[in-house]
């Protein structure tokens, strides 16, 4: 047997624990498959360690310790001392991956991060390798799991969204303070990294409109179900209009998507391009043994990379695509309007001239607590904002109408 | 630009062909991936071309023509060449794999065949590669699209067996003589090749027990929703008491589990370990693209393959796991009896000396059509097999009971 292949681990929390004895358990079989067996050199924690000592004396740094600064530094010093980083940090990837790209092709140094989107769904990897070489139009995706039980929640028991979201913190699947996961923001750091690999040009973090789900009434949940439609936080990266689209907000799904049906903590990502029509790959969101599996299926790979560009990261983006921010959807639209005769009509109109054309309705409840509850047909979202605001302005209307979006299957 | 990669392809028929226009479209962004641009330096066909002429002038061999004779003695030529292989041939490989993979091995010649599995799932990919360093304990899957369609008219419509399958014809979802689809016989071959690599133990297609859907009446659809059930073709490589079982047959499915969902042509596998829970991949059964785009993807991969054994080829077996053929399962149980008091005493007698006993029943007809259904809790098949013999023998039985297994989430 060949010497023994080390392993420097950057953060001892909950993932890094894991990992380390997972790799413990799982180092013959590794060994058996790569010819090397793999051991942890070093561990540098914020409290204790030496970074320099440790890149000194490991084949591989493993980053789970997060954040920014100063794992930026260490990254990008490993990297360009030649050595493969794995990493599951999807804000350093999301904020500052072309210069860790970069880096990684130039040093020849495999970076990979599976772990960094989508808990043990292996969508990087199809991403990068499986899907070389094609033509992603599309992903979607669920890519936080505290959202999704919480969505999950508030449809199976009608629970008010601070219920849901307590029941979460309860049961672990949502932290104390929850405002990373709940406003979309953890999402669409994910789906940036997606965006990047999926239509290989560079996209950042702040590039990527995201809304939350703190608005979400239990009502919204139960109106669109009667039209058959199942909420979630959605992660959309498209091409539109020879431009791409990066976003993350609450939408509808109807019953036949394959995102509509993943409940609970989950994580799913469906992948459309013409020569595949499109997967879907679901699993549990991340808990540290999730996570640590993920990076360890990257140590693997990184310890005999392919004398090639693409293994080592990215690659280089031949040109930035522009952002398009006006983009077309199908919208739910909930209203609150007096109960008198020739309100449908007066909507409709005010719809109608914004070339907003409704797929159907239906009206809840009387007297004052009367609501429309409409599915449009798609439309520029700038136009149904104009339309929104005129709505707004009728008498009869008693509160600003809200517009979730809605995923059109024939769109 | 570096000198061109050149291509031999093996077989011309709808895979050849769209595999070829595919790669057409993609090389240049292959070749900003990979360095190098891909293109076609020869095609045989049965009628046509010189094999030997087509491995000498290639730098890598797609065989897309399948059969095992002569694709097998190809295949190991251009291995002992030293040449990568991409292959969809899931017949070869479920029955000559070990010698395919040792070649591999010896040669350092990779071996690639996302397409004999799965369609676009990338399935193969994730157990080789993302899953290398982790213990799989189970994988189920739905990987024939052919039967799935199927099953999932007769669900819809009621319709039987017979008119499905002819639907599925006139669609293009069954061929003409759809007996390897209908008699479970390909899946069982795809089943064989994914145990393989996820209990890392040769495993051939003449292990591999497999059962069909033509037995299957719309009766049973319909009485098992009754108990939120659904029908799948179910393929299963599990481990079983230190060994294996690999098995296809019908099986009914609660509607939580994640492959009750999958309908129509689609393909489906889930993945269970202890360190990740489970992961489902799902997407469209083979289409010609389909299974273009998967072989691409492999052809990118093994372009510039990793100098490691585990890049080559599946990592040599240690040991041989023995088969287990007495597995435990769950079933559904369907009789035809005389419409008498006693009936359901008297069978739960006989199923109660066996060690099995009932999870829930219900009687379905009158008079001369009655019949009893019922979900069975977990037993080993070579029990079940005793009671029903014994309950064939029964004077108010008009009909040998008919059972099929159930998979049971508290199981």
């Amino acid at each position: 047997m060949s010497e023994p292949y080390r392993i420097g681990l950057l953060g001892h929390g909950t993932v890094g624990s894991a990992f380390a004895q997972l790799l413990e358990e799982r180092a013959e079989e590794i060994a058996r498959v790569t010819g090397r067996r793999p051991e942890i050199a070093g561990i540098l924690t914020r409290s204790r360690g030496s970074f320099d000592e440790i890149l000194a004396s490991s084949d591989m740094i493993v980053e789970v310790m997060g954040g920014v600064d100063p794992t930026r530094d260490y990254v990008l010093r490993a990297l360009r001392a030649g050595k493969p980083v794995i990493t599951a940090n999807k804000q350093l990837l999301s904020r500052h991956g072309e210069e860790l790209y970069a880096a990684a092709r130039e040093h020849r140094a495999p970076l990979r991060f599976e772990a960094a989107v989508g808990g043990v769904v292996p969508v990087i990897r199809v991403l990068r390798e499986s899907l070389a070489g094609a033509h992603v139009e599309r992903v979607h995706g669920i890519v936080n799991g505290t959202t999704n039980f919480i969505l999950t929640r508030m449809a199976e028991t009608g629970a008010s969204y601070e219920d849901a979201l307590a029941e979460a913190q309860r049961l672990g699947y949502a932290e104390a303070d929850p405002t990373e996961d709940v406003t979309g923001a953890d999402a669409a750091a994910k789906m940036a990294i997606l965006a990047r690999l999926a239509f290989n040009t560079p996209v950042t973090l702040d590039e990527v409109r995201f809304d939350g789900i703190a608005e979400i009434t239990a009502d919204d949940i139960q109106y669109a179900r009667d039209f058959g439609l199942s909420l979630k936080l959605l992660g959309t990266a498209e091409r539109v209009d020879g431009g791409i689209s990066v976003r993350v907000h609450p939408a509808f799904l109807y019953a036949a998507h394959p995102l509509a049906s993943i409940n609970g903590p989950f994580n799913a990502v469906t992948i459309e391009s013409p020569a595949i029509t499109e997967i879907t790959l679901s699993g549990p969101g991340a808990g540290g043994p999730q996570t640590a599996s993920a990076v360890l299926g990257d140590v693997v790979s990184a310890m005999t990379p392919p004398e090639s560009p693409s293994a080592w990261a990215p690659a280089e983006a031949p040109h930035k695509l522009p952002v398009v921010t006006d983009v077309a959807s199908a919208f739910y639209l909930h209203m609150e309007v007096a109960d008198q005769p020739g309100v449908l009509g007066e909507i409709a109109q005010v719809l109608g001239l914004q070339g907003v054309s409704v797929r159907s309705f239906v009206q809840k409840g009387l007297g004052a607590n009367a609501r429309l509850v409409m599915v449009l047909h798609p439309v520029l979202e700038s136009r149904l904002q104009v339309a929104l605001k005129l709505i707004a302005g009728l008498p009869f209307v008693r509160k600003p109408p809200r517009a979730i979006p809605v995923i059109d299957e024939e769109f």
